[in-house]
């Protein structure tokens, strides 16, 4: 297969992540005899430095005319602590999302056996956890009119969900649920905001397709509990963009390590695939970074592409590396191996 | 001390709860001679079923002329799978702490010794821990403009902050952390949101007048993620509404059970107090819902009031039951003591 990819290593660990993920793309082309191009491009705080803009127009193109987008993280603590900064780096990643039209923001959550005592939870909470979030990715509080006044003392965010945009992830998370354990269960506040009642309807409607799956509900602070409390109960979370959010940073806890997850991006003619951890500096440049979800990532790009076999072996090497404990600090506090060895491993292993 | 006191006993559990805060209130009186009269009133689905109404003006009334409001639980499946539903029983909760002026909601976290072992975390991560969640309460996406267009395809929240709104409960805040190990951290998004970045640009402002406490950020995914990674570093969080009821939930977890925290909401006027679950109606009237967080609203209450002593034994009455293993059964799964009895236990103590 020929496959073009936009390559954006962004901020941070970004760039030290990404480069793993693309030693296990080319060994995987390797074996496999694939044409894998990669174009890097520049996005977040560093293309904000060299350009001015978080996401330049000519990255957009490239990512537009793309197969995929593969993607580090991008974000950096000084304009974190400027309120009154006018560009951002999440402008560009916010800008990306709502152009390439990647409305499904896709995490599996699932515990590794060899890494179940990194979890902060007890065993017996976290083993035979096995879910995946569908956050909603273009739409909500990340995208309505956001105001200021010009004394600087009243702000507000609108948060806005249409039927259309509700309907289109829906599907995509049932279809998943069929696939698993028949499953769904919608995260929403529907006691309290009128989105969250048009996503209760919405999804009991689109439910009305899919009888084979068992659908619940969850208000989001019981769900934020019930993640801990019990995670074994989910298969199928569906939820909107600002609790996806939260709750995938949250569920990730279960497996130990953030820098264990990685996340899929889906519209209808776009994807991209990136770790669900963000730019990290003060790891930048120490080789200390765990390039696992950047890796797995990329498998979840091939199997994206119905590489199947390809994901597999990506999978298998990445299980290999942690089950022999060539892991970085974040997995085992003593260990020799950095963002480098770990991206050999794997890819050695391919 | 002569207190007045309406009790709003809500639905599900909430009676059940509410009754045994009672008791231990009027063990209180006789022992150190207070007066302390209470009258209850309807709010929630019980209010609906009998007058129509979630808050009827009798019961706001009565809660604008007492010294306090004591609370147990509001909200009915009924209402919150018909998201058609005009009349809700969370909106007499939200128009009574929008018209007491209750802005500050305070929910300390901490787990009891005896009880470690219940927590869904490891011994390790949750021994020691101990902090204050600071939530507003009157403002943000719950308070905003609401609107769905006539075909019902289309709904929006409207999330607002003003500076006012913002300065009042951190200064309650960072007074807090004074009394405390000094340290506020604020949770917001304001990578994304508006109105985070005025929260930032206003609580750094108003942290100019504690020059003693350390004031830090955290992105409210990332305050989700290191609520279970290491709870032991906060000490006060102060957040918006909807934040704050997800994280809240969330650091339940921390100390085995929901049903062990109570909360205060504060106004320049009234103050109300109430446990933190929820009216959990597959648990009414089975006398197994867990009376500690209600008993422990009583004890903020004689707090509040500045009756330290009582509220004192309050909480070691509480802490003896627990440490007697006389709880139920979402503390000890074999327990044969019910709500009553807990309750019985804990103002037999007193
Ligand atoms: C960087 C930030 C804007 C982003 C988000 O909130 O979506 C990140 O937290 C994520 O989850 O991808
Ligand atoms: C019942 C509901 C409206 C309420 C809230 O969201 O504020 C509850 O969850 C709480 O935290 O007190």
């Amino acid at each position: 297969m020929n496959l073009k990819i936009a390559v954006l290593p962004g901020d941070g660990i970004g760039p030290e992540v990404i480069l793993q993920a693309k030693k296990a793309l080319y060994a995987i082309a390797e074996v496999y005899n694939h044409e894998f191009v990669f174009e890097d491009a520049l996005m977040g705080a560093v293309a904000i430095d060299k350009t001015g803009t978080p996401l330049p127009e000519q990255t957009l193109n490239l990512c537009l005319n793309t197969d995929a987008v593969l993607l580090g993280a991008i974000g950096d603590p000084k304009y974190d602590n400027n309120p009154n900064a006018k560009v951002r780096p999440e402008q560009g990643l916010l800008k990306l999302r709502k152009e390439l039209g990647l409305f499904a923001n896709i995490r599996p959550i699932k515990p590794y056996k060899a890494l179940i005592e990194s979890s902060p939870l007890k065993r017996e909470i976290i083993e035979g956890a096995d879910f995946t979030i569908f956050r909603e990715l273009t739409g909500g509080a990340y995208f309505g009119t956001k105001t200021l006044n010009e004394e600087g003392t009243h702000a507000s965010d609108l948060c806005e969900y249409t039927e259309e945009e509700i309907t289109r992830i829906a599907h995509l998370a049932f279809k998943s649920a069929q696939n698993r354990r028949k499953k769904l269960t919608l995260v929403d506040k529907a006691n309290v905001l009128e989105t969250s009642r048009l996503w209760r309807k919405v999804v009991q409607k689109v439910s009305e397709n899919y009888p084979d799956v068992v659908l619940d509900f969850l208000f989001v602070d019981n769900a934020a509990m019930q993640l801990i409390l019990n995670p074994k109960q989910f298969d199928v979370i569906l939820t909107e963009n600002l609790f996806g959010d939260i709750l995938s940073d949250e569920a990730s806890v279960i497996t130990g390590s953030i820098g264990l997850l990685p996340s899929a991006s889906l519209g209808e003619k776009n994807a991209l695939f990136e770790p669900i951890h963000g730019s990290y500096p003060q790891a930048k440049g120490k080789n200390i970074a765990n390039p696992i979800a950047s890796i797995l990532a990329a498998g979840m790009l091939l199997e994206h592409f119905g590489l199947t076999k390809e994901a597999n072996v990506v999978f298998a090497a990445v299980k290999k590396a942690i089950e022999y404990k060539v892991v970085t600090i974040d997995l085992k506090p003593d260990s020799k191996f950095g963002t480098n060895e770990v991206g050999e491993f794997v890819s050695n292993f391919i």
